[in-house]
This record gives C-alpha cells, sequence and structure tokens, in this order.
C-alpha cells in the first residue's frame, strides 16, 4: 500500500497515500473498534460539520483572522462535502474516546487535503493550509463538534417528521374508511361500551401527530449552540465578534435558527437539549409500541383471537404450520420500539457522566440519537408501507362482538337502572343469553327502544341526544 | 371493633364503623398491599381529587342532572377535602390494580359520607346520595382518575419550581462571591485553561434554571385533560354539554387552564403528558446529579484531591478516621437523582404497557411521578439549604493550580505559536517548570507580557481584547 | 420536649431524652429527608447490623481488645435487638449521603445506649460504653454496613423464596386441575397448535421456580463478606486475628455460611453481588409479569376476548359499567414487576458511581434490594391467594377454539402433504369451514381417521406415536 | 440482473439468480431495513444455525425420517457453513419480526441450494431437496432458532472470557509492578488511609475476573435448549425419539455440553437463561466502567488532578489546547459500557415482551446480546493493549500525597487515642502542618516510633504485628 507520512505530538505515521484524512483520524481508527460503524453511516453528521467549518472560515475571513485564499478554499471543501462528496473519508468510529476529537479531526484533515487540492498542493502539505491553524480556527472540538451535533440531529429529524406525518395521514385514511364500523371497546381488556373502529384509528393517528409537534420543540433547544465558546465556553482565542458572526452563518448556512447559547460555560458541559430530544423519542418509541401491540391483540386470529382487524399478509409465518400469517411488521416495530427506548437510557447514562467543564461521553449521546431516529424512521414508512395501508376491518367479527356485548348494557343505565342492569349483566354472563334478549323478556322496554337505544348512533353519542 | 355493613356486587362486607370510605375501599385494601405506600402520601393528588368531583358535581347541578341538594352536599364536602379534610381517610395503596378505580372510590365513598352527614345522614346510608350513582355522576373512573392525576401532579410540581428556583438563586449568590475567583477548568479530568469559579457556579444555576421552564411546558401538556369522555372517550352516558361545563369549572375550582382534551379516546388511554413529565424529571435528575458529582470532585481533599472548595461540615465522616468529612448531601442528592432516573424507566414501562382504549397500569406512574417531584424537592432543599450556601472558595490552592498548570500556554499560541508552545508544554511536564519560567527562560515574550496575558482579565476574555 | 445534649466534632447537639440513639443519628435526621422511608421499615436489615455487631464484640473480647464487662453488655443488647426490641430507634431514611456511616451509627449508638443501661447507667453517659470505640472497635462503616446488607438481604429473601414456592405450588395444583383441558396454542398471537391448559399452567410453574435457586445461587454471593477490612480493606487498626473470628462467629450468630472475602481492597468497593442480585429479582419480576400479561390475556372477555379461563372477581369494576370485573390482581402484579425492574436500574446507577475505595451509593442500593423483596413478596402472596387459587377454566370455549381453528391442520401435514395443508388452511380461512368439514369433504381422509388425528391424544403427543 | 422465480403462499417473487438464499429471506429482505446489520455480522451465529441443522438431519437419518442421501447434503452442506462459507448470503436484519422466522428461513434456504448443488441441482430446484420439508424438517423456528441462539451467544462468548483473562493478566502485570508505591487510599473522595497501588490493580483484577465465572454460569443455563419441541413445546410432528437424538448430536457437533430442556412448552416462551447472560454482561461493564472512571480519576491532571498514575498517550487529545493528552481510551470504555447496561435494558423490554407460548421479540434480544459481547471483547483488548499495559507510577506524586495527608492520623489513634488524633487532624488541615509536624511538636510521640508506625509496613499491615 502506498502510504505517505504524517507527524503529530506522538511522532511520525504512515498513512494510505490516497487518504482525504491524516494522521490524526488514522490514530483514532487504530484507537477505537468498538462498534464498527463510522461516521459516514450518519451523511447528515457529516454535512453539519462541513457547515460548522464553513461557518468559521467566513467568520474568520470577515475578522481578518483567515486569510480570504485560504478561508475561500476551505469554504469550497466544506461545500464538496455537504454536497454529498468524500463522505466516505470519514471513518472513525462512532464510539471514541475524547469528546469527539477524532471526528472534529477528521473533518478538519478532509476539510484541510480538500482545501489543498482545491489550492493546487498535495495532500498531507499542511504547511500551506493546516487542519488545526486554519480548518479548525477559533474553534475547539468543545464548541465545534457539539453544534454540529446539534445541527446534525435537527437533519436527521426532518425525514423522520416526514415518516411520521405520512403514517399519520395513512392512519387517518384508514379512520375514514372505518368510521361505520361499530366494534366494543376494551379497558383492562374487558368487554367495555361500543364505538367505532374509526374512532380507534383516529386515535391512532392523533396520537402520534402530537408528537410531530414535540419533535419540533426539540429541535428549538437545540438551535442554542455553544459555538465560539472554544476549549471550555470563555472563548479563550477566539476574536471578540467571531461567536455572533459564526452563529449567524451559521444559521444562513444550515437555513435553521440557530442561536448564540445563553450562557456559553454553561452550554460547553450541558446535554440537557440531547436529553430533552432523546426524551420525545422515547415517547414516540413508547406511542408507536403501544400502537403495535394493539394492531397484534386486534388481528390476533384467525380464529381464536379477537380477529377484529386483518393485517395484510407480508411473508408466511411459519415452516411447520401450513398458512400461518404473524403481525411481523408491528412485531418489528415493537422491537424498534425497544430499542429506541434502551438507547435513550444509554443517552442517560452518558448525560449524568460529564464531569466537570465538558462531557466526554459525548459521541455516544450523538451516536444514539442519530440511529434512533434513523430507526424509527425505517419503522414508521416500513409500518405504513407494509402495515397499515393493507389493513382491512373484519366487519362481521366487530358486530358479532358487539351483539355478544353484556357492555352495551352501559347505555341502558340511565333507562332501566344501575340495579336491573347489574342484575341482567350477570344474567347474561352465566345464561349466555344477549342483554337485548334479557331485556326484552323481562318487559323492561320495548323492542323499538331498544334498537334506538342500541343504534351505532346513540350508543356512540352521549345519551341525552337521542332520548 | 364496631363495624357497618356494606354491600356491592360482591356481596356483603364488614367496615369499620367509623371509616369514612366504604366497601370498594375496604376490597381494595383487603387486595392490595404492596408498597404500604397510602394515597394520603401525595395530599395533592387528594385534592385535585376532590376539585375533580366538585367540578362534576357543579356541571350535573347545572344540568339538571343532580339535584341541587345532593350537588351542594357533595360540594361543601369537597371542600372540606380541599381543605385538608379526612386525608387520612385515603388509605389504598399507590400500587393497585383496576387503573385508579380503587382510588376513584375511596374518593367517592369518602365525599358521599361525608356529603351524607352534612345532610344528616349517618355513614353508608347511600340511599340517600350513593358514591356511584351521585358523586361519581357522568364519570368513569377513566375520566376522572386522570384528569385528577394532571392536576396532582401540576399542584405537587409548585413546590418543586419554588425549591429549583431558590436553589438556582443561591448558586447565584455563590458565583457572584466566586466571581474573582481565578481556577483552571478541565476537561476530561484533565487540565485545560483558566476560568472563574464564579463563572462554574453560574453554570450550575443556569443549567438547573433551564428546567423551571421545562417543568411549566411539562404542566402546559397536563392541562388537556379527558373529562367527560366517561368509560373510554366516547362519553356514554354524559350530558352532550357536560364536558365543556365541568372542564370550564374545573380549571376555575383549580386556578389551573385545564381544558378539553382534542380527541377523546385517543386522550383516555394516551400517558404522553406523564411520560413527558417523567423525562423532565429524568432531565433534571441528570442534570443536578452532574452538579453534585462535581461539587464532590472539586470539594475532594483535603490534601490529596482537588481540593479547590469546601463543603460545610455536616456530619462526622468516619467512626475509624478522626477529623475525615465526607460530601454527605451531595451524595443524597445523587442517589435521588439516581432514584428518579429509575423512576422513569418506571414510568416507560407502565406507559408501553397501554392496551387498547385504557392503560391499566396509570396508578404507578402518578405514584412514580409523584414520588419523584416530592423526592427531588426535598433533595433541591436540602442541596441549597445544608450544601450550597455554605460552600466556601480554596483560593489559594485555585490560584496555585493556575500557577502550575500547563494549560494556561493555550493563552499564548497566538503570540508564540503553536508549535514553540507544544515544546514549552512538554518541557514543562517533564521538568516540573511553570509555563512562565520556561517562557521567560527561552526569551520568548517579556515578563510585563506575560503578566498582562496570564492576568484573570486576559486569560478569561478573548485575546483579541487584551492585546 | 426533653432533651440531653450530646457531644461530636461539630459541636454539641440537643437529642430527644428518651431516644436510644444519639447525636450522629440526629444529625442523619436533620440531614436527610429524602424518602420519608426510615431503616426500621426493614426489620431484616436492624437485625443483620446487630448480628454483625454481636459478631465485632464476641470477636474483640475472645482478642482481647474489649474488656468482657463491655463486651458482654454489647451482647445482650444485640440479642435484645435481634429479638425485635427498639426497632423503632432506627430512624434514619433510607436514602442517605455517607456511604451507611449514619446507619452504622444509628446501630452503634443504639446499642451503646442499651448496653448502657444493662451496666446501669443512663442514656448518652459513653465514658462507660462508647458507639463507636466500643460498639464499633474494629470496624468502620466501610466493613460493617455492606456485611449487614449482605446479611439483611439473605433474610428477606427467606419469605420471598417461601412465597415463591407457595405460588409454584397452587400453579402446579391448577396445572393438575387442568391437565385434561385441550385448547389452542398461540404464537405471536396467533392460532397455532393444540396443547392442554395444565401445560400452559406446569409451564408458569416451572418458570418462576427455576428462580428459587438463581436467587440461592445470589444468596451464595452475599455469603462473602469484607468484614475485617475496616475502612478501605486493607485492615488498618484491627488485629490480625480479627478478620476471621469476626466473621466465623457472624456465620453461627446468622445461621449463614459466611466466608471472608478473598480480597478485601477490592470486597470493599465492589457492589457485584448486589447487581447480581438485583439482576436475579428482575428476571423473577419479567418472568412473573410475563405470567400476568397472559392471565389477562387468557381471562380476557367475557364475551369479546379469548375468555379462556375465568379470574375470580375480587371488587367491582367500573363505576360506570354494571357488571364489569377487573383483572385487578395481575395487574397489581405487572405494576410491582416493572418498579422491581426500575429499581433494578437504580442499583445498577449506583453501582456504577462507585469511586475508588468505595462504593458512596450504596445506601440506596440496600434500599431498592429490600424494597424490591418485599415487594415481590407480597406480590407473590396476594397473586396465589386473590387470583391463582381462584381461577377456573373455561372448558366449553377451550374446546370451541379447538374445534374452530385452523392451526390443527399442522397435525394432518405428516399425512396430507404440505401442499394439501395449505389450500384447505387457506379455503378454511376464507370461506368460514372448519378444517375437519373441508378435509372430508374434499376425501382426503376417512371421519375415523380423523378422530384419531385429531384427538387430544394425537395432537399432544409426537405424531408417529399414533399412527 | 439476472433472476430466478420462487414461489410461497404469497405468490410468485425474483430472487437474484446467484443468490444462495431463496423467498422467504428475499421477503424478509424487502420487509425489514431497520438497523442494517445482517445476520452476518455475527458468524457465531450462522455456525451455530448450521449445527443446529446439521444436528435435526442426523436425527432424521437415524430415524428414517429423512432419507440419507438428503440428510448427507444436508450435513456437507452445514459442514461448509460451518466452516465459513456464504456467510455473506445470511442477509435478513437482525432486527425482524416473526420471532426468527426469518433467520431460520434464511439458513435453510441458503443450506437447502448448497445441498442441492452437492447433489448436481440448481438453485431453487426445491423439488429435489427442500427447504422446510427437508433442511427444516421435525423443526420450527420456535425451537431451532432459539437453540441456535444458544449455542451462538456461547460461542460469542468464549473470545471475551479470553479478553477478560488476558486483561485480568495485565493488571495483575501492573499490580506487582505497583507492589511498593504506597499511596493514600480515598473514601468518598475523600482522604482515607494509605494503601499500596499495587493493592487497587489487584483489586481490579479480582473484580473483573470473578465475573469469567459468572460468565461460565450464564453458560451453562444456555445449555438447556427446547430443541425437539417444535412449534409451541409439545413436539407435534417430530418424533418421539427425536429429541433426545437431536440435542445428542448438538452437543456432539458443538463441543458444548447441550441437554433437553426440563419442560418443553415453558422452554419455548422462556427467555430467562438469555435474561440472566444480559445481566451479567451488565455487571461487568458495570465493573469495567467504575474500573476507567478510577483510572480517569487517578490519572487526572497533569498538574492540577490527582496524577497518581500516567496512561500512555494515544493520540493528541485537543486541536486548540497544545501538549493536552485525554484518557480516551478509558472513555471509550466507558461508552461501551454503558451502550451495554442500556442493551441490558432491551433484552429487558423484550423479554417482557413474550406472550402466550412464544416470546415473538427474540430475535432483538439475541441481537442485542451479541453486540454487547462483541462490543464488550473489542472494549477488553483496547483497554488492555492501548492503555493498561503502558500505565506508569506517578510513585513522587503517591509519595507526596501519603506524606501531606491527614489520613494517616488513623494509624495513630491506637497510640494516641481518638481525641488527641481528632484534635490533630483539625490543627493540620487548617495550618497546613503534616501529621508529623504536629505529633512531634506536641511530644505525643518520638520520631522513630512514628517512622515505625507511618512506614508502608506498619500502615498496610493491622496494627498490632507491628508493635
Amino acid at each position: 500500500m502506498n502510504t505517505r507520512i504524517e507527524h503529530d505530538l506522538l511522532g511520525d505515521l504512515a498513512i494510505p497515500a490516497d487518504a482525504w484524512y491524516g494522521i490524526q483520524t488514522q490514530r483514532a481508527l487504530d484507537n477505537f473498534a468498538i462498534t464498527g460503524v463510522p461516521i459516514s453511516h450518519f451523511p447528515e453528521l457529516i454535512r453539519a460539520l462541513a457547515m460548522v467549518k464553513a461557518a468559521a472560515a467566513g467568520a474568520n475571513r470577515e475578522l481578518g483572522v483567515l486569510d480570504s485564499i485560504k478561508a475561500d478554499a476551505i469554504l469550497a471543501a466544506c461545500d464538496d462535502i455537504i454536497a454529498g462528496r468524500l463522505h466516505d473519508q470519514f471513518v472513525v468510529d462512532l464510539i471514541q474516546g475524547g469528546a469527539g476529537t477524532s471526528t472534529n479531526m477528521n473533518a478538519n484533515e478532509v476539510i484541510a487535503n480538500l482545501a489543498l487540492e482545491k489550492l493546487g498542493h498535495g495532500k498531507g502539505e499542511y504547511r500551506h493550509l493546516h487542519p488545526n491553524d486554519d480548518v479548525n480556527r477559533s474553534q475547539s472540538t468543545n464548541d465545534a463538534y457539539p453544534t454540529a451535533a446539534c445541527l446534525g440531529v435537527q437533519f436527521a429529524a426532518e425525514p423522520l417528521v416526514a415518516a411520521i406525518q405520512s403514517l399519520k395521514t395513512a392512519l387517518e385514511t384508514k379512520a375514514a374508511e372505518f368510521a361505520d364500523v361499530v366494534k366494543m371497546g376494551r379497558t383492562q381488556l374487558q368487554d367495555a361500551v361500543p364505538m367505532t373502529l374509526g374512532q380507534e384509528f383516529e386515535g391512532f393517528a392523533v396520537n402520534l401527530g402530537e408528537d410531530i409537534d414535540r419533535i419540533h420543540e426539540a429541535c428549538a433547544l437545540l438551535c442554542e449552540v455553544n459555538l465560539g465558546g472554544t476549549a471550555i465556553g470563555t472563548g479563550i482565542n477566539a476574536h471578540p465578534r467571531y461567536q455572533a458572526l459564526a452563529v449567524k452563518r451559521l444559521a444562513e448556512i444550515s437555513g435553521k435558527p440557530m442561536v448564540p447559547a445563553f450562557h456559553l460555560v454553561e452550554a460547553t458541559s450541558d446535554m440537557g437539549a440531547f436529553v430533552f430530544f432523546s426524551g420525545i423519542l422515547k415517547r414516540f418509541a413508547i406511542k408507536i409500541g403501544k400502537m403495535c401491540n394493539d394492531l397484534r391483540l386486534l388481528s390476533s386470529g384467525p380464529r381464536t383471537g379477537l380477529a377484529e382487524i386483518l393485517l395484510p399478509p407480508m411473508q408466511p409465518g411459519s415452516s411447520i404450520m401450513p398458512g400461518k400469517v404473524n403481525p411481523v411488521i408491528p412485531e418489528a416495530v415493537n422491537q424498534t420500539a425497544y430499542q429506541v427506548i434502551a438507547s435513550d437510557l444509554a443517552v442517560t447514562l452518558a448525560a449524568e457522566a460529564g464531569q466537570l467543564q465538558l462531557n466526554a461521553m459525548e459521541p455516544m449521546i450523538v451516536y444514539n440519537l442519530l440511529n434512533s431516529i434513523k430507526m424509527l424512521c425505517n419503522a414508521c414508512s416500513m409500518l405504513e408501507e407494509r402495515c397499515i395501508r393493507g389493513i382491512r376491518a373484519n366487519r362481521e367479527q366487530c358486530a358479532r362482538h358487539v351483539d355478544h356485548s353484556i357492555g352495551i348494557i352501559t347505555a341502558l343505565v340511565p333507562h332501566i337502572g344501575y340495579s336491573n342492569a347489574s342484575r341482567i349483566a350477570t344474567t347474561a354472563l352465566t345464561s349466555g343469553a344477549t342483554v337485548r334478549e334479557l331485556v326484552i323478556a323481562e318487559g323492561l322496554l320495548e323492542e323499538i327502544q331498544l334498537d334506538r337505544l342500541l343504534s351505532p348512533q346513540a350508543m356512540l353519542a352521549p345519551v341525552q341526544e337521542v332520548l
């Protein structure tokens, strides 16, 4: 393998000659091999890093801290990376020591070498343009990396929001389709009172949809960044006007309303916004998990379960039981939800482990957030396309359940009294007779009254309206 | 023991004659003995239950569903309970099956018996005023209980917010006191660059203070309640105008801006707002835990630790080591924080376990929230009064650390270059000499320049301002 | 209030005159008010503390380190406390800073004052017998407290093991009762192949029973104690023969096979055995939770659920729905299980927070373990007495499910082939016909063959045996 | 792309012509795209699957259920896969619905096509040898998959045990190297009493080493497998002698002491052994995390921290601070530990979600276990090679700490009394004088006595031995 030699405090090291990254990336590659998942698994983080570097270079040029030849080369390199070039050069494992220094240096080195190319120099000729002195100018990992993370998570959230919105719409479509399917509601898995299958799916749609707002709120917290704080938030070695300029440029480049952190020392070690975001992902995981649990319950059967809905068959369910079809898509979503809930714990543990002026565990926080977002995004799309859209109502079963239910007696309480109702409920349960039959047999209400009281319209609307 | 006999679907049961609760409470007492913690441990939940009952009674009276004699007696009974009377009659264990039915019935029965007294009847004479038919009128546990929980959590949050605010103020006072104490900042536990101890405490104050806003946001989500949804959100057996009236009254009685839920079926089974609240408590626990970790690190010593601050001694630290004083208050806060983080997992597990139209695990969600709030509130006050207020700076040690630090060389980089700086840093580390000595010895800067560059003013402000 | 004055490093403090505890307990009472749960909530911990103190006093007497008058008075005091006396004097909150020092001193002080009484002295006259110098002789909190915790957890585990054993027996009784109830098995909530309800309950019994062995293994790890390590495991200020003597005596007093830790420095900070124990409790919580989920599923109905079993009704289920009965007992167990799982996280967080030679968070580890054990013990007994024993099979429903099932076709695969089986399964599902009807209609098998193949005997035993 | 057409219950589907997998694998590929991590990420699981298939084929041949031509071809195919061939054909995402059916079918299809090749047939010509009828003969996913998982986890554990053993040895080597380095022990981050750095590293070694035993115990639980239970544990469609034969063969092929499960219905849905294993991994993660926390604390500095040890520098620590070196390797281990702790929660959630006769979430349990094992194994090796081996003691700093410590006064308590000791400790703290100086100044002990009492030998051994 052709190599070139680079140098740092620890000495010389051979780098693959065609690598756009440099010595510090190479050391990190050698040091960290925990997950096998490189930065390039999350292109939104790479884009965000390039935007931060571009914002800094622009600010530095404006302040005269960086000459315009270097600055322009860096900006051009950043543009290339934002456009998707050289993402495969972001090779460091996402779980790494050093609070993100290796990721930051991976970005600094790739951008430096790309800028060097634009200036007509070879890779590694850092005397012309240096990863630290120029690309990382006025920055520390401790402000550049979390700022990029704040931005990258927001980018990653965009397709998730779109996937949730689309899933919500699919649920609303089903709700409309099932608007006239009267079925029994259940509390604590016991027969309760009637409702429509449409209401049930509407409930799912509303429930998931609310978290779009929560995600937007979580993104808003991520707009406050510590760029300009440098090493520990005191802004050492940065120009007094750098923070304002750099953050303003970052907002322009990213299209996100980024603002300077209120207190830079606080912001440099605080993981609160990431914890908040993770908590919202967990909340959504709980909700989508609960919905999938319901879908599996409602489709249980075909003969010995609730069987009120039919999920579209996606693959044969068993090698041994002919004709068996399983709810594989909701099951995969449930597992995704558990994984996201577990990731929230990882974020929690890492956030609590911050010490003094920095949280060294930030890389795994970022990894878990990006991974959870990606998995949830995949899960939403899978669920919508391979399950929700194809769900059919088992109208006969829903109707049969209502007809045989004892719970419908609740609707008669205002008319026959709680005591009569309790007695008839008990008799119905032990005898197997229907509530309707017993009420007529006892002469408590006329058949025509029962038709009205037990009609879908009556049972689903407040009782006084129909009497 | 004197008893009276009450009756329900399962038959007769003897109740202590002087008990204000009734048969369903007694059954729950017999059934559930898990934690030993009764409802009365959380008076804010009892007040909230009484307010919900009062709101319902008022709405029912206005709608003509409940006659005014009964309604007024119920309202008077609720007023008594809101004022603190009979809280010891709320005896059911907080972990209970039945999705809160036992808690709701405990409230219905105590209120009924108190109202009966006001009407001149004896305990248990429910033919005059009935726990279910009258006190629980137009309600189900499934809307009354979560509504009370939403309110009770908000009540419980008030002293927590006050305690955080007070703790924040104490931290700000210390920040002002320590504004001129220059010390070394540390990243990854390694010497970084100078800062002030005041900035560090300011950071704590800002960091904790942010969560007051988060708690208010979480309370806002809890203002949307499903009262009026009755059993499963379809509003069965409630008057069409009941929901609006009851929620409006609840807002008036409670002084909280309660509003009707957007979708009652969704709201009846959704635990999202509780999950959100729990997530905020967890976030705060992470933050206060991190701060206490820092306080314990910074006060480590007295001779072989960082020893930059001195915590007030609160108790002898050891039976075997004379003179030892330990950071017992922050340690207790750390443990509280872990307990709150664990409670968030309990809430998560319970929230995910909802099935179809209800979440049967709601009682333990409410228990964990109220318990976490109470413990955090206690922890904040303890920390403020028994630790923060008495913290003193070890000014000599802080100054000594800065003087001996190599990290201060960062401030010289713009003046002597990164390469000179790296070499001097290495020499300082191996030789034990100070940076100042080496820079002067090498003639890189004059003593007067060093005085200026390494002065607190220079090191704490962006470098260009002072040169 | 009458008080007496005691003195420590921090100065004088008034103690209630009739308190058996002393100044350090009083300081801890003043300092810690987080949970409101005092040590006395767990009498097994108090007994264990008294046994450790007795073991130490005995060893000290034998070594001549403590004179026999003092030693005998201490031993007599410990005997009283082991027998249950003065437990209400163990007043410190279970969440406390100081790694258990306050609990240890609470024990030292109560024992000292009780020993003083036996010697004819008044409370607080420590010049005659001192909490630290005499009761705590040759000990540090750092070895005495964890040793007591190891013992206390084992004591607490005894009734839990008994409760699990009893629950297991009740499940086995039901398994025998249901041995002939053929029903459909379900995988992924979809109809699978037949089994007996007896097998299902046998499975529960075996599953829970296994954890009795796990608890015993966990107790075995707790028999290795660091008593004799004193402050940090170096045994400073203890006689060279003290460790062996004290641990031997502890084994005799406690009746548990306590042995000295292999490496005292390691053992002083290690929480591994507690983590292991907590993991077993979590495992059991998962299992009993899964069983309760199944019980709730199997008893869902009465008309629109699986309804294969009937749980005994324990309380009316609803204030609004007449006749509704809910599975409140399994629901309470599920919530207990979640709480135990959450406590395992609390233990995890605390265990990871150990630093250098000690884990300061040990009090909350002990609290969570004892609390989880107590709650699980309560839950097992409740479940057995108020649910399992009263479960009845719904034999008609089980039989109906088998008759209507398509899954039974699996038993025919070796006789009619997978391809015929698949076709018939599909036809059965869409037409509503039974498998039996279709197989006969197609002339694939004779009715007599089907009787044999689809008989319980055939379906529940390997197929080749019956053909 | 060249394709071939395969057929299942849902119809026809095009498969890449050169794919060794078949239609069910293709459907799973289309259905599941959550993590992007395919089965082939874990070769030990693939080997285990092939061993299960070989064991089943061998048993089926012996029982005459499978003809020897087919059986031999299957066995030869399994041998190839065990040897490492075609692992890239195991393509399904590790998070999948269907309780492992897709993974099982992926194995069945690859083995079938490889066996077909050995018999001279083309891919997909299943009429000659069928993935379900022949490769999966006498099996269900529900027994074959968990059995393979039990085996695969054991295979994965082997390198982990080796890595822990090697790490333990490295720690013991350091312990020997540091045997004479006297330093201050610390409890609650406060100065305690002296110990040696060797004892501290010995403690690490013992602590981690204990978990090798725990892993072996966890592996023992995984030796009990449900192979032979087929669909739900009733053994439907398997020969009565199949279970015993198949498990015996599996033991021979795998070299692991596999035995049949005690109760097949119980074993089919139980995740207890996986939960146990995960708990042990969590325990180890807690321990290695605590050790890395300690390493970072002990190496904090270089000037303003504890600085008792020096970690080998692995990469430059900062882009902005010259000469800064951070403890990146322990930091990466800490993050790995958090990830493993979080994975244990994922396993917990999935295990609790089992329903009735099966746990549909098993794939993510297996994924999390294998992933945690792999990450921990990587972390142990990284830590050993890139950190532990290169650690040096800062002997001067350790000695200085002991000399300046007040905690050493504990060793004098038996000689000067607790009260004198307390007073001197307080004076030392406020005056800055050393304990030695003050004791001599007060004439309490002679210099020669102090030399003896405060010598390493005296302070580290029980006090009576040296006087």
